[in-house]
């Protein structure tokens, strides 16, 4: 605690989920990817959810792509985030909001579930746009423009000294974010890596191109939102730590990092 | 592949189970890290089983603390070793035996378990003492005299140019393994850390004991064998972290680190 009350960040990330949105091992489908999946369970991987654990025992959750029941089995979460609304990102949330209090979900506008919309049920829905803040304290959280569609927000997490920022799904930046991450400097930074070294798509970054990003950013980088077009996770990891050394990190259901 | 067809070490270090004995949380148990690892997931942890994953496909383990079944469910394990015949190290054998393979365990003689020595089936088993080197290329492994009971050992695993210590149970190191380390310069080792910081015990190292002892020897450290007496794993990750720095690493179930 400092002088004026607001902690540092100490946060825990759990990564509960950090495929794209088929999930990795793909039913049927024998590449090689899917099929070290189907060897290694660390290779495994479901559509994306984040949790944030702070140093006060609450937890903020950043999509639910996933059912969240076996991975934190015994705490109360305190607020939801959402990306965006494609289904990868939201899936859990069918199951989420027979959740057993009245729970926040912060949320773009466009491209709304209707499933969700019209029987929210324990979910209490409320829009926000980039540049929106939420305070939560120790932190405050900043909506972030990012490339994708439907209208699709990043995160910035802030506290006295130190900042995460969460950056998918997204190719690239737009510029007014990218500004703001270049002055706010954060000390990690969580990128959209969804396709291997060299395939270039609209709406997502290949794995170089979300290492050069993030390091443009961020001290420290990992790499999630992989989908199974990607390289499998043993060659992946060998090919960025190679490359990139500890700075760049490749995510994978189950990590836990101390920020 | 270098020149002389020796290739550098390039090992997936897989954490199957990190914990003592008694795996956390403990049955019944309602201290604070049992209590804890009710709640998340990744503070759950099962007794030792690591899985080293060699680049070209090999995988060997150390310790058999748990049932693999459900982490490895499509691989050919290559070889097993032993640190010792305590039974949270060789619970996971009594499934093993029946693997469809024959497969080599390599283990200490004292203290071999009965049941495992009169009906091995499938396991092919090979007592080792310290000293002793055994050669699957790329990789030569070597077991080290330990100060723990019955007979244990660790293993010091070399290629042309990394190398990783395996250094549990063990309390401190003996002499003869503490003058090889150094002069080996092991770039990654995996030490007992079953208690708490400020205790003291005979068989086993608290977390400064084996963080100091650790970095004595290797450029990276992850403590592993954690017991329900220790802190729970947030509070430990933030204690280890913050005095530390990112040199010493918490290792928990499902953790994978690229060598």
């Amino acid at each position: 605690m400092t002088r004026d009350g607001q902690e540092e960040l100490g946060v825990i990330l759990y990564f509960i989920g950090t495929a794209a949105s088929e999930g990795i091992p793909n039913p049927l489908c024998k590449c090689s990817t899917c099929q070290e999946a189907r060897k290694f369970a660390f290779a495994q991987r479901k559509p994306p959810t984040l949790a944030v654990i702070l140093k006060k025992g609450g937890i903020i959750l950043f999509d639910v792509g996933s059912d969240i029941g076996e991975h934190l089995p015994g705490v109360s979460i305190r607020t939801v985030f959402l990306t965006h609304w494609h289904n990868d990102h939201t899936y859990g949330l069918y199951k989420l909001r027979w959740v057993a209090k009245k729970l926040s979900l912060y949320a773009p506008r466009e491209g709304a579930d209707a499933t969700i919309l019209n029987e929210p049920r324990n979910l209490e829905i409320q829009f926000i746009k980039a540049g929106d803040t939420i305070k939560l304290p120790p932190l405050k959280i900043t909506a972030l423009k990012l490339n994708h569609f439907p209208e699709t927000l990043g995160y910035l997490l802030e506290s006295k000294k130190k900042k995460v920022a969460i950056l998918y799904d997204t190719k690239g930046l737009p510029e007014e974010t990218y500004e703001l991450l270049k002055k706010k400097k954060p000390k990690v930074a969580l990128v959209d890596a969804t396709y291997p070294p060299g395939v270039e798509m609209p709406t997502h970054n290949n794995v170089d191109e979300a290492a050069v990003l993030g390091l443009s950013v961020a001290e420290k980088v990992y790499l999630t939102h992989i989908a199974h077009h990607n390289l499998p996770f043993t060659k992946l990891l060998e090919y960025v730590i190679e490359k990139y050394g500890e700075k760049v990190n490749v995510a994978y259901d189950g990590m836990v990092v101390y920020v």
